[in-house]
Parts: structure tokens; sequence; C-alpha cells
């Protein structure tokens, strides 16, 4: 027998986005197919299970600043909706955590926001994989500032990668629409155009810095967030040679409290830093729940 | 009291090497030092222990061809020798294994037989990590052919890794010091330039392959190895567009038999393959006892 199984979720969870028709993902189609026989008879369980998958969740892969350690990669988050894969800022040593997640081939798109490699190294690897290991795999769209992937897509000849990924370019400030996500972005200083970036679907939002120095206006774009994550290189101070283009866990707090976030992460954390002193620098500014970005830390929006 | 280290070694181990009275590293002048109370009682052992330690030795970081995936990473090896540590081709994925086995500073050298990222990428988080921990490190010095690092050196600006390495060309072929050993080259046929290496100290020599297709004058280059690490992308059969470029664990068996090597590691294995197939294949050619590169195999030599 065939059944829509979009008529089916369209019956529990109301009006369906457009997008979503052509955009959502096969095994999710096939996840819901195989659901069917079950919602027929459990159907507010099925709701609740379905309703909690629709949510926006975010996973961090690898949350320290400038080099890994031997234990944990650099700045990284893997983003999922309503089952679109989005992975931000792939930086060194996030890919091992990624595969332990999903597949190459899963990720339906990447954004970075700066060509640091810290911020963006690791995005080769995962390219490689998916232009090597055979099948077909469409092209990855990758969203990132005006050039910012040059050097790392120049690690292999072009024939290697060729037709595995498409660049577009992330406008400062401007806002595109990945999927089922809108990435709004606004350029927060620091050594490269950097885009701070506002992912919201519905009336849900994770907002994150980037790398960048206190950026008044940045409070506003972050108003209402679910997830404020902020880079916090240090913890109460920022070395001269940096200030302005870097960022404490007190001026993380300082924008949390500001924005009135619902959460908050500190990233992008020095190596060898204290957690905990980056904590208590945060919640002297910032009342609400707050950690240190380490990976597998999971954010599932509360609605 | 003030000892002389060197006069108490040299007691046990006769005349010692001019270079190395320069060369060794402080941390085994400390260890030396504080062996000797010890030395005066139980001169067999410690003798033993040293020897033992002074032998060279070196270990998988990974083992896999083109792409990492979740559990390993790409081609990478640590070899150590009288206190000199080399790394050679850090591939990606390869720099957290390595962390686990020694600090960022305490490579002295690093060796890269060509400029594809599975064979140098995690050179670049390597460097920052020493550029940007603190503390005074000499700047690293890295051999490699002719332009094969330019690319993953450009994933930084140059102020950030200024004075952090220096770049020496590996002659193709030739040969080169460093520290306690002698690297010799001989081209073998890639898609780039490629450097199969003979790393020698004394009667002990570690051959490799690099990536590339079967050559015939290598077998006597690689003659009475100790041990050979041979590429063998595939089992038995390299795909025609690779033909010549690459080899296979039936290549591996066949070139260690003819070299005489006294062990054999098949290594660059596309990922996903069955490791079985390649051992089965080497071994119809070669008799010597053989492996697959997985992290944390190790060779000691035997003298």
């Amino acid at each position: 027998m065939l059944v829509d199984p979009y008529g089916v979720i369209r019956a529990y969870l109301g009006p369906w986005p457009a997008h979503l028709l052509v955009e959502i993902d096969p095994a999710v189609t096939e996840m819901v197919r195989a659901t069917i026989p079950v919602v027929r008879h459990r159907r507010r369980e099925v709701f609740d299970r379905w309703s909690l998958m629709c949510r926006m969740r975010i996973t961090v892969l690898g949350g320290l600043g400038a080099f890994p350690d031997r234990d944990q990669g650099c700045s990284g988050y893997l983003l999922r909706h309503d089952g679109f894969t989005m992975l931000i800022d792939p930086g060194y040593a996030t890919l091992q955590p990624l595969l332990t997640r999903c597949a190459p081939g899963d990720v339906d798109a990447v954004v970075v926001t700066h060509g640091h490699p810290d911020h963006c190294a690791d995005l080769h690897p995962l390219l490689r994989a998916r232009a090597l290991s055979g099948g077909a795999v469409q092209p990855l769209p990758l969203y990132a500032p005006a050039g910012a992937l040059d050097a790392v897509l120049a690690l292999d000849s072009h024939d290697v990668l060729n037709g595995a990924y498409r660049v577009h370019e992330l406008p400062l400030p401007g806002d595109v629409i990945c999927g089922p996500l809108t990435v709004a972005t606004m350029p927060v200083p620091h050594f490269l155009p950097n885009a701070g970036l506002r992912i919201t679907a519905g009336r849900t939002s994770v907002v994150y810095t980037g790398d960048g120095g206190p950026h008044e206006p940045f409070a506003e774009f972050a108003g209402g967030a679910g997830l404020l994550i902020a880079e916090a290189t240090y913890a109460t101070e920022v070395p001269a040679p940096q200030a302005g283009r870097l960022s404490t866990a007190a001026d993380a707090g300082a924008l949390a409290a500001l924005a009135g976030a619902a959460a908050l992460w500190l990233t992008h954390v020095w190596p060898g830093s204290d957690p905990d002193a980056h904590l208590a620098a945060a919640r002297r500014a910032y009342a609400g729940p707050s950690n240190v970005a380490v990976p597998n830390l999971t954010w599932i929006s509360p609605t």
C-alpha cells in the first residue's frame, strides 16, 4: 500500500512548511513511513517523539581555541533540525567527533565564520571523504565570508575535489536560507572578516559569535537567543596584542545577560585554561545556565 | 658533586659519537644524571635499559590512505632514536595520536614524503601548538620535496607561525643528516614528487615508500631494511586511473622479499578495506613478519 508520510505528519503537526517537502532527508522519510503503523495505535507517543526530533539541537565537536590538545579539537558544532544537518566551523580535529555522529555524506551544509584553520581545517578531510568514498553525494554547500575558504580548499589540486562542494559567499551583514534554517550574519571585529551567526527555525534561534572582540550591536542581534555560543578565549583579560579582537568569559556573560539569552556556552577557550575560572567569570554577569563547550555537550530547543 | 654523565655512559657503551654530545636532548641528560647512583650498583641492568632506549623505534600514528575514518587517521609515524624524535608524514588526524606520546615541543624534525594532505595536513596544528603555547621552542626543521609544504603552510598568514619552522628541501635523490639519523631519498612515481625514504642510524635502517607505484630500483634502495613500510592502498589491484602511481599489498610483499627486509608494514590502506585481504596478498610473496599499519603498532630495532 502506498502512503503519504507527509499527510500523516500534517495530521498531527498541522501545516507543513513547503520547503520541507523538498528538503526533507530521505532517511527521515523512511523513518516516518516505518512509524505509520505505530501512529495509528499510539498517536500521542509518536507525536511526542516526532516533535522532539523536529526540535533544533546542537552538539559540540570541539571547543578549544587556536590549536587542539590530545583530548579535544578546536571549534566545531553539529546542528540538526528537521532532518537537516549543518556543520558549523569544522576546525582542527573535529572530523572524527563528527564521524561518530554521522556519515560524511549526511552533512547538508557547512557554515564557516572565518578563515582561520582552527575554524575550518577539517573541512578538507570531510570533502575528501565525500569525494573519494564512492557513491553519489551532492556537492556540499559551503557558506563563508568571501575568500575565507581559499587556503583550505587549496590543499588539493582542483581535480581531486572536483564537484564535491559549492562555495556560497556569506554576506556580512545579511542572511541566507539553508534548508529549513535561516542564517543571519553580523560582522564581529577579529583579525579576519568574521561572521557572527544567528541561526533560526520558527521561534528558535541559536546565536554564535565566531571569534571577535566585544561589539555593542551584537547584543541586539543575539536578542532572545535560545542558546548563545560565545567566544571566551580568556577568563577575564585579553592580552594587549589581541585586545578588541578576542573576548573573555566575562564579556560573554555580559553579552548573554544583555541579549537575554536563555543559555550560554563559553567556547574557543585557550588550551590549558581552567574551565572553572571561565564559568565563574561569566556567572558574575549572567545568571542563566552556562557551560564551557566540550565535545558531546548538546543543547536541544525546549520547544 | 658535579658529574659528567657522558663519562658514565662512555664507560658502559664505549666511544660516543661526537654529534650526540651536542644533539642529545636535555631531558635525556637529566635522566642519565639521575641514573648515576643506580649505575654504580646495578651496572648490568642500567646498561640493558639504556641500550634499549638507544635503539631505533617507530610507532604508527595512523595508517589510512586518502582520508580518515572515525577511528583512525591517515599516514603518520613517530621515529625515536637516541633521544631524537622525528615525525614522518603528519597526515590528517595524526596530531592527537602524536600528543598522546609527546609534547608538541618534543618533536626535533619533520620529514614529509610528498605534499598530499593525507601526508602533511596535521603539520599545521602542530606548528600552531609550538608557536602559540608560550615558552621558547626552536624553529622546527621541516624536510620535504621542493614546494610540497607550500599549501599547508599557507593555512595561516606568515606572522602567526613566524619563526616556528624552517623548511629544508629534501633532495630527490639525495640525503640529509637529521640529528643522529641519515635520511636518504629515492623518487617513487606518484601524482606529485614523492620521496621514498631510507632512515639510517648505525647498522639499522627503516625504509618507507611514501606513496607510489612499483619501482624496480627501489628494491636495491630498500635492501636489508630492518623494517619496510610500504604503501599498499589496495590488496591486489590498483584501479586503472591510479595504475603505476599507487601500489598493492601484493606489490609490497614482492618488494619486501626482493629487498630482503626483516619486517613489513602495509600502510596507506584504503578506508574500509579488509586488512586480512591485504595481509594475505603480501604473504603470498613475503614470508617475514608483516602487519597492517594501525595506530600504536611499534617496531623496535632488534639491535
